[in-house]
């Protein structure tokens, strides 16, 4: 089984950190390939950096599922562009917000998102709703840029630790999932510290990737996924027409 | 005043409609100017359509901002790229969906949605849903083909009537909104005959929009739709680099 | 274009107010109408005041209809007799709390609602949970007796202040919404204090109504605001008997 | 115990039919004491009927609290002036839908609630969402005019059977709410017919204010119901000035 | 009429309580019979003692039933085993947590339940949201072992008003409701002190139903509470094969 | 990795066949370990049915934890006694219900779940408004007592057929959910046939147990579920004192 990691931030250290945390988990049998968007924003900060982000990341996909891929995963928090590649690909794809709420929601009856900038909290505040879980999860926002989670001296450590602590203490939380493709790598030690489960979204969307593919399961192609239809893409954004989308 | 409609479809014969449908309702001292998107897709129907309408869409929005328009619209009933035009513009932007279903609300306590595809109906029932309304609306698709209501011979307006007809005799609906901007021309005439409030999202939206420029009212950009951070962006996309993304 | 503003207190420096809040946005050839009820409290604090207030504030919508009015506005948050006026006008009537939150609702994700009295608030969100709002919007009460507003000694602006500061220190507010027809003169200077949008609910119902009449829309009489059915009133509720109800 | 049943009917005839049914099953030692509003429409047929009818109904409650009454019941299934009584009132206030609808779900996951016009529809339908039965209970109207309850050869129990009927059939209803008080001699019938459990809006009512009063429970007076402020009434509401409300 | 109050903690001292709680508000002519389980935990706290004190609750009132019981309350705030009471039972059965949230629901616009365990809270909150409350009432867990409400010494009720205080001052709570069987003991003080409507689960249960015994209803036996169907029970739970369990 | 897949109806051949699905899709290293109730009824139908089941499944729980097993699968679909097995155990404990419809939500917007017998249909519907899906899914009732399952010659499938194709031209149903883990051999069938995603909840448990164990996630042991405290069971029930429940 191969399963796309595709980051839509076209920083490439960003998609190896998510690459190495889906390694980690990933069963056996199963082959991680990591994309990075040539087309985009170096990080997926609000809405706008979302929206601009979402051409270059259905690229990779479309190429991955040429390639022969068994699954693709989206990796950023914002789940950016999840509808659009569930509706181009026919194989799975995965959103690793969508796939942590649904993680934690296993594990306990009310957990907390700590994501990393205000601008981006009411969005998954929105997206929590959507997904299902909006009287269960708060959502807290740490004020890290996404950029300083590659950088060890930044600070950005110690923000997300005050976050976390009082999520627990305030909020109720029996479990904090990370809201940042970025904080991959701090899951299990906060989870040892904290002695509550700590759900990243990568390792999530890895282990809800592989769970579909082996069940032979795959986005429905009735309804609101349905393959695009074919017509005329000018401009730009000719190379994207649906004509040529996929097998 | 001056008011942008820009039609995120590339098919230039629906701006025109959409734009007619907007001078026919805009106030003294409104000037509509109308832009079509010169990137994108011939018709959005769907996830995919609608995610890569939405950088040509931006363009359009930006430049007309630079060049003094006062708020924008959207031109297109799944309020395509929505949140990433108000987090980009510093002047009001208004989406025809969210536009209608205020606007039907004031008038009726239930109401129907009739949109084109199938495809789309679910896609309009979750925007209806976050704009709260779910409650009160239901979402109806009348299986036209978007580009077929720009042909009168393609028996579009009876399929559209068919649904209205049951959405008033099994839905209880007191008031019908159209679910596309192609449909703009329609509403009066339906109006008259169905005896109950038709309304068009291209209207609704110019009225929104007026309304919002004349009370001083422009986008927050505190938290969710903060103007969009500096940062390098890279391939085709490189020309929506924030930085140089506002006046 | 005539629209009434019909203040249901029974205080007309209050009504003062809001006519020359709604001139400042009214467009060009609408000419606002004022009207104070003659019948009912000085001002409205609650359940009690409002329901003893709605018959008088029927009879000026019912004679502003017939002199010639193209739609009301009832001049207090609390939308008293909202659907009752709709039920009676067979022009358009607006409320300030329904159109100030869906104006908001266009500018911002989140927004927080300030009104004067405790006993109002949840009045007031209960209002905004039947609009659809009710997890986009908080409301908060700044302790203002409503008569208050009208003393500029009284330190009415004080207490209203806070409560925006805390809106947006804990609400994660992005915009504010004035929950009394009184503080209508204020909103544009906190906008400028503040930085962010301010929206009053007289400015944003002239809109609203301007919209509606120019669009051709009014109130369905299908369903829920169907007219009054012809019937016996008896007693000092006799001058309401529906048949001498209509236009 | 004394609890006064009041009608905002200004229909003799039916006080009399809910006296009837509140006196079927009173409790030992609790006397029924039935008011006819004087002042208001014949029977309450939508908003506008019910909110000219609120000021005469408070009347009755008032003059009833004072003549030593324990609790009061407004014999009206829109609970028509329900929040303005308990406002008014130190002792508690019932309304049929509300007391109905807890009863029911009580006795069923699932449950229909039977009402005359499709007018008064989605009135009650906004009240079974207000006490939070939205997602367990479906409202039918039967198109029977309230005052054909009164005339045996009507039709009305047909009507009233058929939808019944298709509650059963279609919305996989478990029990039966009458919605109008003037429905309250039928149900002991038709639960017998129909083998499932039929509520009956003004006996439960009376059982509400029975057990509220016996366990010496009252509306708060804090928030959301505090005793209105007394303050100048004018014109022909001066009679219910504040200052003169209570005991 | 005979209500059995089952208490499915097996400790006496509790039954003993409830049932003086429950003959303190009984009506004329109420039997309040007491039964305390046999089997199962000596006190309810969370999932696990919940779900094991199910069959012995069951028991017991199948017993009281063949007895001749007329209803039957299940004496702990968490409503351990409600559903397969009302299954199982011809006459009707009632929960605290149900009864008590759906008075206070009669008597004020928002509340709180205090409640023991910060285990049991969450429980009670998901309770609160089916029973249709969950925008209207808060829980709030007071840290005390529910055996040491038995023990005067225990310093419980200095908890307790702890977070009755903190719900008045930070939940706007305008009434309050003991969410624990062991202590309505405590109600009419509490509301002698505080001023504000305190709502005791076992007197409301009482009070529901005495007033569904008189108004001649009970579970509905279509749909989700249809009687157990006949089949073979195997093991330590072959006293309970339905076949064996009616009246 | 070893997972228990514990059948709570006491009926063999439905935990063998559960088993197989279970096998068929399990990973590489994963061992499933089946274990049958010894204690309850032969099929689960409704909540009194439910409820004896808990006790004996817990003990297979308990059991199957000190053995070593890694998770725990209920193989129920109305996910009877979830929470208390959660409270309980250490190690993860999926339901079939929470595991099919998290699964549907990844790959369709609107999904149908079917189960067998009417008086399961409310209780799974409210599951699925538990889980955050209430807007999503639909819940149908194909009339099969639970044990005709297990004989080809019952028409079960035929009745199961006509169930999907209803949610499919009815309910918008863009996937299926298998509502009983008697099904579960006929999911790739049915797959097949329809065109459509077809869920199993015992393959999606499976793989949901997998998933959390390899990510090193068990349930939160803060809050809601916390370890049973040490306390004196009675009667019958005494075997499952919590100071003997842990590992």
């Amino acid at each position: 089984m191969r399963i796309l990691i595709v980051n839509p931030n076209t920083t490439i250290s960003m998609t190896e950190k998510a690459a190495q945390a889906a390694r980690a988990v990933a069963g056996h049998g199963t082959e991680i390939v990591a994309a990075t968007s040539k087309n985009g924003p170096a990080s997926i900060e609000g809405h706008y950096d979302g929206a601009i982000a979402v051409p270059g990341l259905l690229l990779e996909i479309r190429a991955a599922q040429v390639a022969g891929a068994d699954a693709a995963i989206i990796a950023c928090f914002d789940d950016t562009g999840l509808e659009a590649a569930r509706t181009l690909a026919e194989i799975p794809v995965l959103g690793l917000c969508e796939s942590a709420v649904i993680t934690a929601a296993l594990l306990a009856q009310r957990f907390t998102v700590v994501t990393t900038l205000e601008r981006s909290r009411v969005l998954i505040e929105n997206l929590v709703v959507r997904y299902g879980m909006g009287g269960r999860a708060k959502v807290r926002a740490a004020d890290i840029p996404v950029l300083d989670l590659e950088d060890n001296a930044s600070g950005a450590l110690v923000k997300l630790k005050r976050q976390i602590e009082l999520a627990l203490a305030e909020d109720g939380a029996e479990a904090i999932v990370l809201g940042c493709a970025g904080m991959a790598d701090l899951a299990r030690t906060l989870q040892r510290e904290y002695g509550v489960p700590v759900v990243d979204g990568v390792s999530a969307a890895v282990k809800q990737a592989e769970a579909l593919v082996s069940q032979g399961l795959t986005t429905s192609k009735r309804g609101s996924y349905a393959a695009p239809l074919a017509k005329p893409y000018t401009g730009s954004m000719q190379a994207f027409a649906p004509e040529s989308a996929g097998p």
